[in-house]
């Protein structure tokens, strides 16, 4: 080793995605010195690890000089539930362009196949039945939003531009435009009532968990559609399926599960009034989102103030 | 009748839709002496017909006094074919909002379903197979509209706002802000190699009967996808079932057949890969409709220029 070196960076995700990464962030600075797991070299040279969700925090204890977890998604629960990042290392997720447009037209293409009836459509096709259905009235059907940070206020903004009411609860009072905005349980217990179609764009923590469950699911008008692009930790899934069978829930979008993949025998892959997707809503794109990771690793080096830090005292 | 009256207007429309139109129109003008076919009374009374699409022109002979027709639709085709409307008595249409709102949603539907590979995953749902397909690119999916009127060119800034590159075309040259502009022929045959998802929001005229045949649907990129909200007449379908079968076209979303309905034993019924609505894209309401209805017969008895006039000659 000897001469000068750049910053040392474990990288660690999946098998398929391991050289785009590297590619993505060697194209935009060189000189990092990119390790990819789990030949990591000698731990003591690794300053940054670049993680997938699902990388093992208790194996980060073993780098000593590690200044900054950044992980390849937007959500974090998988790294900050025990024993979660070494003391005193802090960590970035990725605010990506990319994901948010994906995580946007996953969110209107499902409120959209309510909104116009095609579950029915579809079923009158299969028995060629030829009938017009009531026409559906954008302006009457509110659309309630939990959570809106990068991907909630995002989906607020596109669903606001096609004409539907939008409503949004977040954590800490907020205001966006054109948007009727709720905070704490009182606002969810205001808002729930009037949303026809609810999105879950939540972060998943101990507050969050099983938020879509038997209280929040009776207090929707009946017949709510129910879209969850977030966690499957946030669903308690008897108490949809039942929401579903009794007619108060009329429909389910369903990106994510738990546990993932969704087991062979679960009831949602037959169910008629559930669409499900394989946790695909957002695909994080190396390319797309190596850019604001360079940077964080400059600042961690430059010991600049880091971008889009996690909380891990809120859980995200 | 003696004392003043309002003008008298015919109103022709499907029995179900009767009583809203006439109430619509009633509220705003309650002056109107508006009378329901076939109980027209004294022909010589009537100054205006407000006649679904589909009343047949020759009828309107009877009425000597006719001074405007109005079509309850944005479409003509049915009322400019041989015999056409009374000669010299001038032909409005609508353009509404609603009528725009539904048509917007309808194409954004289908553009997201083919986008997001929606048919790909309802099949591995059926087959209960998890699977995440290759990242849709919403920048590499351009969209090709034909037709940049009142539907057309709403389509285009709502696509536009969702990130899709589109192209549109029309008869005489046009300029919309960041859409790709063509027109006429070569300007066709120059933007359907670029169609990934090809749109049809034209009139049917003489020009654009069976526009969607083997010529343009050989000339788009292999695997596009053609959504068609206009007329059936536009779709030659023996060609679009051939492109369908060979993988040319990868899909299509039909809401507009010839005839309608959609023959039982149509093979568009049961086609994995054609998804039908029943017309039911964009419904005229009332409601919405009826201001401009009462303009226009303001402006014909003020004799000031009407709104929402259809040229005969250009055919729409
Ligand atoms: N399916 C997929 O492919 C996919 C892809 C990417 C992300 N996701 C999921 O989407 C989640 C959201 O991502 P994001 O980037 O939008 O996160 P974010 O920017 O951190 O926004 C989180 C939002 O949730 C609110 N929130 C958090 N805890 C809350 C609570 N207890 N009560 C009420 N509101 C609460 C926050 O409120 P404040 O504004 O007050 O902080 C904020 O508005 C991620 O955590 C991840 O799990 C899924
Ligand atoms: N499925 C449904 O529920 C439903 C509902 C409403 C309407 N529609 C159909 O949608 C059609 C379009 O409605 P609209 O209100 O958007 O009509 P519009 O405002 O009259 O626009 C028609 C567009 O088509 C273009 N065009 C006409 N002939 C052409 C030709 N030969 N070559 C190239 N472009 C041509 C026009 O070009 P210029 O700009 O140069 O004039 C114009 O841009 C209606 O005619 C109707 O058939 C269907």
């Amino acid at each position: 080793m000897g001469t000068a070196r750049g910053t040392a960076v474990l990288l660690s995700t999946r098998a398929n995605a391991m050289a785009d990464w590297a590619e993505a962030l060697g194209a935009l600075d060189p000189s990092l010195d990119i390790r990819l797991f789990p030949d990591a070299g000698d731990p003591a040279d690794i300053e940054a690890a670049v993680v997938w969700t699902e990388h093992d925090m208790a194996e980060l204890r073993r780098y000593p000089n590690l200044k900054l977890i950044v992980s390849m998604g937007a959500g974090v629960d998988h790294l900050l539930r025990p024993p979660g990042p070494p003391p005193g290392v802090p960590v970035a997720r990725l605010v990506d362009e990319r994901l948010t447009q994906g995580m946007t037209e996953w969110v209107l293409l499902n409120v959209l196949r309510f909104h116009r009836q095609d579950p029915e459509y579809r079923a009158q096709q299969a028995a060629r039945i030829w009938q017009e259905l009531p026409a559906p009235d954008t302006a009457a059907r509110r659309i309630g939003i939990l959570g809106l940070g990068a991907l909630g206020g995002a989906a607020a903004r596109a669903l606001r531009g096609l004409g539907f009411p939008v409503m949004g609860w977040s954590r800490r009072p907020k205001a966006l435009a054109d948007v009727e905005c709720f905070h704490g349980a009182d606002g969810l217990a205001a808002m729930a009532p009037r949303a026809d179609i609810l999105v879950c764009l939540l972060p998943l923590t101990p507050q969050t968990r099983g938020i879509l469950g038997g209280e929040l699911l009776r207090s929707l008008p009946r017949g709510a559609y129910v879209i969850n692009g977030a966690r499957g930790g946030h669903v308690v899934d008897a108490d949809l399926l039942r929401a579903l069978d009794t007619g108060q829930v009329a429909g389910a979008a369903l990106d994510v599960f738990e546990p993932e993949p969704l087991p062979a025998d679960h009831p949602y892959w037959s169910h008629p009034r559930v669409f499900v997707t394989p946790h695909a809503a957002s695909i994080t794109i190396p390319r797309s989102a190596a850019p604001q990771v360079v940077e964080n690793i400059r600042r961690m080096r430059a010991g600049r103030p880091l971008i889009n830090l996690v909380d891990p005292a809120a859980g995200y």
